[in-house]
């Protein structure tokens, strides 16, 4: 972590002689960090129950781009903090982040065979087990944070985001509404509230960890708002103009089951102009940081161009 | 509240005049207080999404005697601390064993049609549903301690009760040992996880709310945990002496299903003679507590007479 702070100085001393910020760089060694952390979190594969644990294990490691953590800990830094004190805030947002799509893929619920190109964890370890290892994920998550300096403040912001009226209420509107009228502003609250809240938390949340200022916390949470809504309009385009291969899962698999999308709703050209227009309001949010902003740029950039 | 706080300082001036602890109305009014912090706490029914909320609240209100929240307020006042500080405790603590027991009732899991003499949760508002109240009430239980002004230490307490090394994690081997070899240490570690844990949590966060020494502490977790396991033992016997109206479910479920129970293992007279034996170890470990402990003492009393 070390020569990656020194890089980070590097890059800010001499910005006149690297004008490109290497994001595949960044992310890639960040999402190494945050796997290294989950590592050494999670409980041994062969700690009893095994199994569970082994259950844990594979939904965390199938994969996974690990943008929450890194959102977090670029957040950190751009209100001048570290990566370091943001890390284990960042494994626990992975942690509930993948609570949240087991229990999503679980066959009472979206009933998705595939996560990431990979069989579903119900699928590997049975439905008991499924259900168990996110319910082990999430209390996990929450384990982590109490044990952070701020830990009571960081739990509050995680729980919020994901309770009923924040991830499980999104989900649960988003099984309800399958086959409902295509409503744009209901679109926009299960997408707030099953995506959004937490992406918005995990920006909030590395604030939180560099003692950041109130006014600092609420931009971050307007940058974070705003790259989650672009982030699931651009899940949505991806659904339908993308190949099961770069997917993971099945293309179409909205369509057909008549969920609604945003490309639904208003068409894919529209829906990408919107998720542009959300990049430019995220990356105005940041303006009055005292950090470097630089990483939380690309990334919001990045949620859009990766299908564009 | 006050006018429970002036009856139990009167019942302690004058012992002498009343030597006879009425647990029963004792067990009846905080209940009824956390009835009421439980429903100011959770989101109004009507509130969005209106369909997740009542089923949380279906839960929560279908019955139960509060017995955790009411371990946790006694044992506040038996360090000298107060049962108002540890009221959202309990109720926290009531939204994370409702949790368990939704996800416990489950198809995949149990798979209990009945629970408290009521149709379960699952079987009202679907499967889908009742994960997702579960998500919600574990989420709300951490939401709750982090408003408190132990919330961090308060909430690893939890977390590290109810996680894989808990009772998600005794809920796993519990499925998993079914039609297995009846072996009776597999059985405690089973026992100590998936209800001991919480019991034990649930009156060392009391001892918490009050600022206890790491000491007195002690004492509360070895209270909770010989009280964990005689509560469960109990409800191994009841479980094969009972009529179906008393118990809320059906009897003899246990040896149908090939569980390993205290009973299968050592028989029933032994299983009440051990249960007796763990409330005398709970009561020792009360003696250097500052506190009123006559309620504890009680309340360790009740958890093994209520079948006797």
């Amino acid at each position: 972590m070390k020569s990656e702070t020194n890089r980070l100085e590097k890059t800010k001393n001499n910005r006149t002689l690297c004008p490109m910020f290497d994001l595949k760089t960044y992310m890639t060694e960040r999402a190494d960090w945050i796997n290294q952390a989950l590592d050494r979190t999670l409980p041994p594969p062969m700690e009893h129950p095994t199994g569970l644990h082994e259950a844990m294990r594979y939904s965390l490691f199938i994969g996974g781009k690990r943008i929450r953590p890194i959102l977090c800990m670029a957040a950190a830094e751009a209100v001048g903090g570290t990566a370091e004190a943001a890390l284990p805030i960042g494994a626990a947002l992975e942690c509930l982040h993948t609570y949240s799509l087991i229990h999503d893929d679980l066959p009472a619920m979206d009933d998705d065979d595939l996560r990431r190109g990979q069989p579903t964890l119900h699928k590997v370890y049975g439905e008991a087990n499924a259900i168990l290892a996110g319910d082990s994920l999430l209390t996990l998550a929450f384990e982590i944070l109490a044990q952070q300096p701020q830990g009571a403040q960081l739990s509050l912001e995680l729980a919020q985001a994901a309770g009923s009226r924040g991830l499980a209420g999104g989900q649960f509107e988003d099984l309800a509404e399958e086959r409902q009228a295509q409503n744009r502003e209901h679109l926009m609250r299960i997408h707030a509230n099953k995506t959004g809240k937490l992406i918005r938390a995990a920006c909030r949340m590395g604030g939180i960890s560099a003692n950041a200022t109130a006014t600092q916390l609420e931009a971050l949470g307007r940058y974070g708002e705003a790259i989650g809504l672009a982030f699931q309009i651009a899940d949505d385009i991806l659904n339908v103009t993308s190949t099961q291969e770069v997917l993971g899962k099945s293309v179409g698999s909205d369509a057909r089951r008549e969920k609604i999308t945003y490309v639904a709703c208003i068409g894919i050209e529209a829906a990408q102009a919107e998720a542009r227009e959300l990049v430019k309001q995220a990356i105005t949010a940041l303006n009055a940081l005292p950090g470097d902003t630089e990483p939380l740029q690309a990334l919001a950039h990045y949620v859009v161009d990766r299908l564009m």
